[in-house]
């Protein structure tokens, strides 16, 4: 590697990541944003974690809610991870103007997309300032997938975000290196000493 | 979706994620890790999240160090992921059984891989127990990047770990949708009523 930074205004050199569709319900309103700051914290209990800036209106609403849900797609739907994303719900109701269709939380007061794959129900046990964002933790008290979407538990073309309004998707399973391979690797290099 | 679970001892619905080595250095002793639990927290000051297990080695080099890189790889290195994710620095000394080369940190005493894509040399500004795993939340002092490979600031083929020992990648940049593009579904959404 041959450039170095010591500041970068924006970084996304760690990109593709999921695109998650964070929703929230208050005072019987929904609303929706895109976020790729998110990421698994624990198995047990099962927490996950989701950055959202201070300025953004579902900051706001999940401190009243103190629920989201976290909602993952496929990669044909990036335009809703396009449009939830650069609007706000202070300007427009996005569930109506997108047509956005979601059941009602099992556990929680949450919408559960109908076009997800997956959703993630997620009650705040933690907030908490890192920066110029906002990390809520969550702890996942109901999951919804979709089992004919998903091939021995691999998402074959979950939607990623690339950076600049940019999206992909990855195709499944390429290879597999695992607990075996690696006992493999190191007996073929013990016997070749 | 028609299957929901209010509990799930692992879930890993939300996969891929890109996947990171984890590199640390203590006592002129180096150590690395892969992990698929990390994420951007903060644009100013640039600050990233990875988690980790309190078994895991890593975790006591990084207490004593106070600084972790972070490694982002091509998909073609995928057996690195898994050689240095499936063995701990407890038993074999990785650096010298699986030959990693990597040169010194420019801001901070960390290992920047010479296979990575990009590098961010982490200064641990946090350090908190969310559940089973720690999170550590580090600045990034410096970033390298190799710049032949990221196409337009996008990259082509970031490896990333689909869940059960499998790795993937995604093909680049497929589908735009930004600002232009919300606009012009908003006028056509006005032009139709």
């Amino acid at each position: 590697m041959h450039k170095f930074l010591e500041r970068s205004e924006k970084y996304y050199f760690h990109y593709p990541f999921p695109v998650t569709i964070v929703g929230a319900i208050h005072d019987g309103r929904s609303n929706f944003m895109a976020a790729a700051w998110h990421m698994q914290l624990s198995f047990d209990p099962p927490l996950y974690a989701v950055s959202i800036s201070p300025k953004r209106y579902t900051n706001e609403i999940i401190r009243e809610s103190g629920a989201f849900s976290l909602n993952f797609l496929q990669f044909d739907d990036y335009k809703l991870a396009g449009l939830v994303g650069r609007t706000s719900g202070r300007q427009c109701y996005k569930e109506e103007v997108f047509d956005i269709k979601y059941d009602a939380g099992v556990k929680l007061n949450v919408p559960v997309l109908k076009s997800a794959i997956c959703c993630y129900e997620c009650k705040v046990v933690d907030r908490r300032a890192y920066g110029d964002h906002v990390l809520y933790v969550g702890e996942i008290l109901g999951i919804h997938y979709d089992s004919d979407y998903y091939k021995d538990g691999i998402s074959p073309d979950m939607l990623l975000y690339a950076g600049n309004d940019m999206y992909t998707h990855a195709e499944g399973a390429l290879a597999i290196f695992g607990k075996t391979e690696v006992e493999d690797f190191l007996k073929s290099k013990k016997d070749t000493k």
